[in-house]
């Protein structure tokens, strides 16, 4: 595994989009989101969706230039169309038009349609906990999860990530629907390994921890089996009711072509109700709470979201962020 | 099984609430809300209830003179102190001021401390709905769940609603963060029944789906597993820093003392960026769309959050509402 400063891959990808193209601030912009999602060690939606990132470009998919625009608004809640530009960037405006909905409002609610794959929703929530502010989004997705009951996919894995701001380190939550991610089987089937919990269905239609029998089957688990199923649902009609965009079953089933998303950005401004000092009091004894229950294995850690984050990223930035060499090859010819 | 009409299950319930000396109008709407719950199939949280309810009212636990009181302001979002009152009562309360706020400003939050269990979190949901709006709300609760990694509860079930209204009829999801809750596990095991799927840890750490096991070591389930600690930490995370209210960690763990919870109440009107026709269009599409999937079982069902509700509403309003003999009659004698 090859480790390479942050500015070097931020400065890497950056130019591979000038080239492509981008403005130059969006360019920064939209680099920096993929080297901070390497650096916090989400290396799913880094450097190595990156050149899937440009297919989707080359493909007409994802609109460079392409801006969104407000298109209705009443009070603290407004909704704008993405106009199918990159995806990252889109979710970035949106949540921070919601922080600015929020310090107005006291909540913000931003819903966006006609947009790309925001890569890591994590991101989003991030960046509103660095704000100060709580933050709430989701997005829909294409169909890839059947729903409970069914044999075939419906629903969407629907990202849903929740955020809240703390001086020691932000508590962020960043969770799909389903158990485990195409992506994530595929790992483990890789390394051999089984899925450390139920993931899905075989073909024969039994509970399974083999990530290939859940491939075969394409029926992967949502979260808590009827629960989550219905949590995904849920996250997809509001989106699509707010944006008055497409919902999962409108949205083309194919990883390259999936495009015309609903995502759903909320901002809560606490400061005119809490100071940050008796903020981080509730919160670090909420987090302190939480980290001295007595662990399942002897000296095991018992973590809070985001917490593995912070770990990462301080981690990253002082040895570099790793990359695979393959990948990181292939993106410097760009 | 006895089945008694509607109207007969509330006024019984009213006439126990004004000998209590509940004021006339808040003895009829906590009635009703009891009562609506056992109408919905909720058995758990309405009649049989009832009396555990009545108890806490004894032990001083629950004021029912107590109104709730805003105590801060900013824009569209407001923090209340439930004043120890019904818990029900000022859940609906709340729900309605989330709801005239969401007419004023598009999108309304309302955080609330120092109140008493809600009751069916679901029933703050359909009324939302009913209001022609987006509801979302959650409570926390006294630790009752292990988080991820930890073999002591340390966090809340802690109870997520979200609602969407549609004229053909709302979809309303009202899920716990834990696989199946201690009531859920206690009537499996009264019935010799294995849980569907695991639902917590055996005494030696082994995923079971053994009720009676599960209540020996105190250890179920989370929904998702990692997933569903990050979340119920998040939901308790946001309702105490909103109304400056208790945390989980300093709830009184004892079912029948907890209390001073934290709430939130979220409603989005949807009236100003869409009329209710294109929203039941979009509504009935994803119904559709989840609906018409292949069922794993052939002839199975597959349905979307909130549609078996409405079956059993209307089938306990013709037919009468099951109650359970012995609890009825020393409802009756109260």
């Amino acid at each position: 595994m090859l480790r390479i400063p942050y500015d070097e891959l931020h400065d890497t990808l950056r130019c591979v989009l000038l080239k492509t193209g981008f403005p130059a601030d969006r360019a920064d912009r939209c680099a920096r989101l993929f080297a901070d999602t390497d650096r916090d060690g989400v290396y799913s939606h880094g450097l190595n969706r990156f050149p899937r990132f440009m297919e989707t470009i080359r493909r007409g998919v994802v609109d460079i230039h392409a801006q969104p625009e407000r298109i209705a608004a009443f009070g603290a809640i407004e909704r704008w169309d993405g106009r199918s530009g990159p995806g990252n960037l889109n979710a970035q405006q949106c949540m921070d038009r919601a922080i600015a909905l929020s310090r107005e409002h006291g909540i913000g609610c931003i819903a966006l349609r006609n947009t790309n794959h925001w890569m890591r929703g994590g991101s989003y929530g991030w960046q509103a906990a660095d704000a100060g502010v709580v933050g709430i989004c989701w997005t829909n997705t294409m169909q890839n999860l059947p729903p409970w009951g069914a044999k075939e996919a419906r629903i969407g894995n629907n990202p849903l990530i929740i955020a809240v701001p703390r001086s020691e380190g932000h508590v962020v939550l960043d969770i799909a629907m389903s158990q485990f991610s195409y992506g994530a089987l595929a790992k483990y089937r890789m390394l051999c390994e089984e899925l450390p919990v139920d993931g899905g269905f075989d073909s024969e239609g039994n509970l399974t921890r083999d990530p290939a029998a859940i491939e075969a089957s394409q029926r992967p688990l949502p979260i808590g089996y009827w629960k989550g199923s219905g949590l995904s649902i849920m996250l997809d009609l509001v989106a699509a009711l707010l944006s008055d965009g497409k919902a999962t079953s409108e949205i083309v089933p194919d990883p390259l072509s999936e495009t015309a998303l609903s995502q759903v950005f909320i901002a809560i401004n606490i400061d005119q109700l809490m100071d940050q000092a008796r903020a981080d009091q509730v919160a670090d004894a909420i987090v302190e709470h939480v980290k001295t229950a007595a662990p399942v294995e002897t000296g095991g850690d018992v973590r809070y979201p985001g917490e593995g984050t912070l770990c990462t990223r301080e981690e990253n930035l002082r040895l570099g962020i790793p990359v695979d060499a393959k990948v990181w090859d292939a993106v410097r010819a760009m």
